[in-house]
């Protein structure tokens, strides 16, 4: 278990460097234009993803999301007490992420975001945001098993720009983008509504999914 | 068959999302930039079409297109009876598609396109694309099945920049673009002319392709 | 043979369809910003090429360049009855794939390029990526043939960027290319130094890769 | 040996014709937008980065970088004869890749950066970047061999942009950029502090990952 939960940790954490760190070197040099951020923030997220899956998938499963380990316990693919120890480890990672990017940013480590996402278009942006990334694991997980890295990467690449929250789509990410106040931040007061969506798609996802793909148990 | 039509229901849906929600984003942060919107606009709809099918493909077919649905009864590679459910499914899914997407982006959820799109130029640009999509399609299924999707996603994401009328390629997503006022919309007074040239262009496709593959029946 | 050469005539002819229409595509939007204009380029013909090589290779060899072709020839991989076949076809085929970009852009159809590229530094970036293209071919052949299509269309890619000629790499692309006055065009003037580099890198390939790959017969 | 040494000397050369002709390309067209700049450079140096290591890693492991070298020597998969010979052949081969680089740019040949990268959070990221990639290279070769490759090509097109100081995580890469005073230079002040975070990090590695992946002798 210890393997298992380093990797979540180390996976988790280089996630959050990724996404972070390419928000704020996209920021510096992009000299205004959001849209060349945002494209290098989803390439260089969907890159980091893909190499992260491949390498810690085959250790820990590379779940890096709470969303996904509360899934797989619900369905039974995992024991619950394996999701309990996942679960904090992932909220620490991404924590312990953020702080290693500002450090590498020569940033202040301890920020807050100002940047607000309210209302309740992100709130579904963010359900459908979750539900694509769950419908993406679980179709790759029944069809292509061995593509299912390159897969994620590309759908969180591409839902950056389809969601108009820009896909956090994992409370961890959510809870740890709170505490950047650079490009791919989140203010405290709105990352409720962010989680909250999460929630709710998971669970819609666990209705739907298992009959959609014929795994149902 | 319910769970195919929900299947093309939920893939070509998700294909609008990833089409009209790229293409709102990136006109919102690109600023006038539209080589950087267009670009934006490519890669994402060409990593959720790999995404997309990929996970569908094994279900339906993942068709997502009344001209591939087309191709393959007219080449008797599947029961007129099922084409005639396909595409009512794949025209109802990409309207709804656009609709979830203008509710994600707090648009209004009815619009209708203003970007008109005429001349014998874009329609030999439609036909174009058209035939270059059923040749990936057929090429793909002939000698790398496997690789359908990625070469599909690839197709696109090229022949957006490289047909001049950024390969709509499907009558589905060309009546359900005559609905948003946005970046990917087309209005609706050009919208017969674009699916004329894709219905010319898969019957052309028709006559060549199983020829040129050797898959002559 | 007919089917050889309508696959060398289709591919050749859409290979310049997407070099040549992404490249006026992203002249008209990028509003003078030439890094966005070759980014889009160059991912719409590396798109292109994985498409094309996949589809074509089995029935062609998709060649789609003379200096392939050549060099083929030369080491006895393809008889040069063959050889003197292809060659003709890959010239009109690059020529037919401009006149249809023009058609779709509504451009003058019969254009002459202005855009110089001179001198001996130009005439050294063209032979450095026509021999990398053939060090990626031969590469790929002898290690991992099933991949040589994405690594193709990788090199060429990245080569766009890498070598300061933008890699053309091909003289029947060179030829074409003459008569478009667009994005990508080269002045007629140009041509023959960049011909003479691709045929010297060709010979120079010819003397090391078989050595280099342990392929020497 | 000698067909181990040719391969990576072509391999590291042409990785800086990647790294620096890129850069070059991209600092001219992008007209002070250095976004689009690191996008164009990081986009071009993974496409080259894929391409290098499947054509070469069958013949000489394609290191291309002292430190993977070192890597293998420690861990005792590599002789260290061989490391031996391998280090001076890439920083040799670097160098002589920059060059090539300056004459086909028309730049004078022998140039020196200027542009000073120094202090610690620049040494953090350049540690940070160096171990993500041995952790991407042990990973790969531990669990998916045959995607090496692909997965260095993306974490690095990642890291450009996650690491603050664009991820040289080279020091043969390191040294040969103090040789060119464009985009991707570093001043020969600035290397000593980049090359010993390089090094740091590599024995870092070779503490960690064996016992992570489980591969400990």
């Amino acid at each position: 278990m210890s393997r298992k939960l380093a990797a979540e940790f180390l996976g988790t954490a280089l996630l959050l460097v990724a996404v972070v760190g390419s928000g704020i070197m996209a920021e510096r040099l992009a000299d205004g234009n959001l849209a060349v951020a945002l494209l290098a923030n989803a390439l260089a997220t969907g890159a980091a993803l893909v190499v992260l899956i491949t390498i810690f998938g085959p250790l820990s499963g590379a779940h890096f999301n709470p969303c996904v380990s509360l899934y797989a316990a619900l369905r039974g693919e995992m024991p619950w007490r394996s999701a309990a120890l996942y679960m904090p480890v992932q909220f620490a990672a991404a924590v312990c992420g953020v702080w290693l990017t500002h450090a590498m940013f020569a940033l202040p480590i301890l920020e807050t975001s100002t940047h607000l996402r309210d209302g309740p278009a992100q709130w579904l942006a963010e359900a459908v945001a979750t539900f694509g990334l769950l419908l993406t694991i679980a179709g790759a997980a029944r069809f292509k098993p061995e593509g299912i890295a390159v897969l994620v990467g590309l759908y969180i690449t591409g839902a950056y720009w389809f969601t108009a929250s820009t896909s956090f789509a994992n409370p961890a990410v959510t809870v740890a983008r709170m505490l950047t106040d650079s490009f791919s931040g989140i203010a405290p007061h709105s990352a409720p509504g962010f989680i909250a969506a999460q929630l709710i798609a998971t669970l819609a996802a666990l209705r739907l999914l298992p009959w959609l793909f014929g795994t149902k148990t």
